[in-house]
């Protein structure tokens, strides 16, 4: 598979090979079927799961809520990605790169589509003014920690997570190389978090709710379950930062939105209303 | 190599491999020596090498700077990457993730840190009042775009152009899993520029910026000299919007800056003024 191969001279798509999400990935983009997506009554249309990138936006929903903004009430639909959900003509109206989240803001006349996770936060918080600070260099270093999660996290996902969990075999040369890059992202944030509560200074904010669910993730070896493969314990302040974040009860509620794993009492479907929560174990 | 790997419980950095840039990798962060970054005259210093990611930034300063916005003057000083400047003390102060580009505004009465290219040409759209739409459902537009770009190109950078370019042995697996997703994306901008003048709309904005130096790059040929392997010239829509905005003046002069390599006349490693372009070869 790996062994003194030549690439041709024009790539041909030939097969997607035995990988998990293997059977997602195409070389091509747009629409495989005609679909309309669902739309509930609320201001905000979410077509998600509760993956990372998922969870940063129903966090950030639930954080607004939490407030008692109630224009930041929202229904989130369930996308399952191995169905081919994000094929759909609706969903790629919304994201033309069929991937999660995708967001209708349908509060104003005409309906504004959303698409990458980062987008969304920026949107959210500049719409209701929280989470990202109007101080001009304090907003500057949210935005510089927003941007590097969305830059780096490839290299975590399709990187480590695919190489060291998804992948039909375990090749070293990848392990190596993605495992190197995820430990230094998290020492990036385990030296920044020794002089900060949270990732961009004393504020909570949008850096926070894009970080946590990919880094507080792996650092407490939920993700990928490779905490004492990245010597997880070692990043202490990290982890210190992780459980704060990770107590918040808009936190505990985000993160179970559009879950579609475990067990039945630790996951939403879809979530139209705040008493869709009840009796969930949300710890 | 790569075959009957089994990862251990610990992972443990003993080499780097032989890869190209195996020698800048490191599993930690942080400054490896003490040095002062220089200083020059204007509002603006810029830390960077001629990279995709560089380029980002020097073009939306050179398009600043054709409007007449005195105010977006700069000084761009090399980092190179292969000696390790970007560990220096002074680096790391701007950018804790000791990439390229890193940027300091000293207008204000306090020093702003800038690091991610997303976050600089955010800034300097929003500084300025241009190549952001002030209409609200344009500028989202052009927002997810830039997100888009940011969370997109590691898999062409980190992954295809890694795994295609530099890694030591050419493994198949890693060439066929990144070259599909390289493909996805071309085609996803193909089809939008289908409709478009531009990739948000019908306004150049920095999202044009952000994609223009990986994707026009990689479509033409000259990123990776992947043309041929690619089957670039299928992706029409997206030649035609890169021959558009490579024709652009500011284009022109910001994609040599800091640019270390190639002919003498095609380059310019520090660009403190506009006469530092004369004699300079810019198309």
């Amino acid at each position: 598979m790996t062994s003194n191969y030549t690439p041709p001279k024009v790539w041909k798509h030939e097969t997607n090979g035995e990988g998990k999400f293997a059977n997602i990935n195409r070389p091509i983009s747009g629409a495989t079927h005609e679909k309309e997506l669902p739309v509930g009554k609320h201001p905000f249309q979410l077509y998600s799961l509760g993956t990372p990138n998922g969870v940063k936006v129903t966090i950030m929903f639930e954080e607004l809520l939490e407030l008692g903004i109630k224009e930041a009430e929202y229904d989130a639909y369930l996308i399952n990605i191995m169905e081919g959900d994000q094929f759909s003509s609706g969903f790629v109206d919304i994201n033309p790169n069929s991937k999660i989240p995708a967001l209708l803001d349908k509060s104003g006349e005409t309906p504004v589509r959303l698409f990458e996770s980062g987008s969304m936060l920026l949107y959210l918080a500049e719409k209701f003014g929280h989470f990202l600070p109007k101080d001009h260099s304090k907003r500057t270093e949210v935005l510089n920690w927003l941007f590097w999660q969305m830059g780096s996290a490839p290299y975590v996902g399709g990187g480590f997570g695919h190489f060291y969990a998804y992948a039909p075999e375990k090749i070293e040369y990848c392990i190596n190389r993605f495992t190197m890059e995820a430990k230094r992202q998290l020492d990036v944030l385990d030296k920044t978090l020794a002089n900060r509560t949270y990732i961009a200074g004393e504020e909570y904010s949008i850096a926070d709710m894009a970080i946590w669910p990919w880094y507080g993730a792996l650092v407490s070896g939920s993700l990928y379950e490779a905490g004492d493969f990245l010597d997880s314990k070692s990043y202490k302040n990290l982890l210190r930062w992780s459980e704060l974040i990770g107590n918040r009860p808009a936190v505990k509620r985000g993160r179970i939105v559009n879950r579609s794993w475990g067990e039945d009492n630790e996951k939403l479907l879809e979530r139209h209303d705040a008493s869709d929560f009840e009796g969930l174990n949300l710890n």
